[in-house]
């Protein structure tokens, strides 16, 4: 199958995974529906708008074709309407439904990184635009991390880049694991899936044996 | 009258409304008079700014055209040295300053996101550059509320866009307008003024009659 | 010697000094490892950044040449190593320490601030770009405190512009400087180390004699 197509389903499930994470960070900070949208919006697009600024290909992908913005704006209010719903016919706010939505919100935003990124990858292979494999990866990384950031410090949150562990990093690796496998096999197909599924893997093992990087503290205390 | 004096005259009239309501929200963070400053020239011409990167005009016209950076700086110093003297001068702090200021503080912020939205939506009619009625509209709202959430954002504020009912709403409505105003009579300066006072008479009634859109609220507890 | 070698050199002290600033930010956040590399990278690249793109140079310089990003995470990995060590080996967190970190922080923002306040100004004398004066100061100072918003913004604090008094004051005195200096001598590396030293001496001169600009002050109580 031909690397457009793919990079296509990659923007797909990276805009909605990330519109489900904004919309889960927008109903936990007691917006209005229609907050809601605004933040997943800016969460599923944030990424690529990035991207595209930095390549320099004006107007966005998510200016000139609706169908990023759509897709976040439905999949936004088919969240809100299942958590209102829910919570409307008898469910009850606890530590349960706190830590499905935790878990929700894990995956997308962990599916969400992972396909920015191998786009982003993408993107930077692009004829005579960067030549250089570290650049490469550090736009797979900047398009992969940059609707996160959009969301996060939107709604006045600390960046999850800055303080989960193996973030940033599992984007890095899957961005190098792109570049090489698409340099050695020359598949685009091939090593849009292999970065993306690298990506996923390693954020999953590290949130699941809880790997923690070094990290100085004063004894607890946060402020010093 | 020409299109391009009518564009002229709302960008010059959201960088002032905007620029005051950037004052204001400085003044309020006890930011000094540069503070101040700084904030209200980056709260008027941020929507500019980030119009003009998503269309490709670079440099953006706040950095090729004096006239909006001079406006927005002139306009906050009045607004800081009218508080600045007022207080001086004997008038107190009290409740009653304090609705004044929340009441300049709407009127401007609506007015600054009305001439935005209108201009944003004119800025992706240019020709040959996006051709689709919804990225049109996607084009205006940014414009119109990114002064305001780089206000927000960079005094520590949760932005209004979220917390406002019926603020990027209004902006969408109003973006609407100006293009289907446009395209039915093709003139510029009709479709400009009439999505200009379509927003800012939604933002007005939503406000005055607390119109409000579902929320999904843990018993009135804001974390969940 | 050649004008781009010094603007290089420029780019290089400010890509250093911004990358610590931006490591001790993190460190105060107790941000682990990675999460300290991130934060400095993005202060160390943020106002390069914002200036490639303003003056519509994509892709930025961050993702052509590969030393700046690199330079940023040596420095930020030497800045948490060194301190990791130190308080691993016996160096206890008491008030010494933190004023000796508050200083370093204060003359890494500093030196960064100054170095990329002049760059923003050569980046805005390129022929054909932008031919005023007041337009080539204001893209000195949007370069020059570009990185320390960035850094600020995504740590959550309020932004050092808007606080420290002096700030973007400093950077538009060296604007003026290395524009006039240049104008008058044609000679590109005078301006760029007369701008420099111009904003160092007078954020020093404001921080150490405790210079302040007028302020409105509600009794010392903050919100009203």
């Amino acid at each position: 199958m031909d690397t457009t197509v793919f990079i296509y389903i990659m923007d797909f499930i990276g805009t909605a995974a990330f519109a489900i994470s904004g919309a889960i960070a927008g109903i936990r900070k007691n917006m209005d529906i229609f907050g809601v949208n605004i933040l997943a919006v800016l969460t599923a697009t944030g990424g690529g708008i990035i991207r595209d600024l930095i390549i320099g290909s004006t107007p966005p992908k998510a200016f000139t074709n609706p169908v990023f913005v759509l897709v976040a704006a439905i999949t936004a209010n088919i969240v809100f309407l299942t958590v209102f719903w829910s919570h409307k016919s008898g469910v009850k706010f606890s530590g349960k439904t706190r830590a499905i939505y935790d878990r929700i919100f894990f995956w997308c935003d962990t599916v969400g990184l992972a396909a920015f990124t191998v786009d982003g990858v993408h993107a930077g292979l692009e004829p005579s635009l960067v030549s250089n494999a570290f650049l490469i990866v550090f736009l797979g990384v900047v398009t992969g991390v940059g609707g996160g950031v959009f969301r996060d410090v939107l709604s006045l949150e600390m960046p999850v880049i800055f303080v989960k562990h193996i973030y940033a990093c599992a984007s890095i690796v899957g961005a190098v694991v792109t570049y090489v496998w698409y340099m050695a096999s020359n598949s685009g197909a091939a090593s849009l899936v292999a970065g993306f599924f690298v990506t996923v893997v390693i954020r999953y093992l590290a949130m699941h044996f809880g790997w923690n990087l070094p990290k100085i503290s004063n004894n607890g205390k946060s402020a010093w």
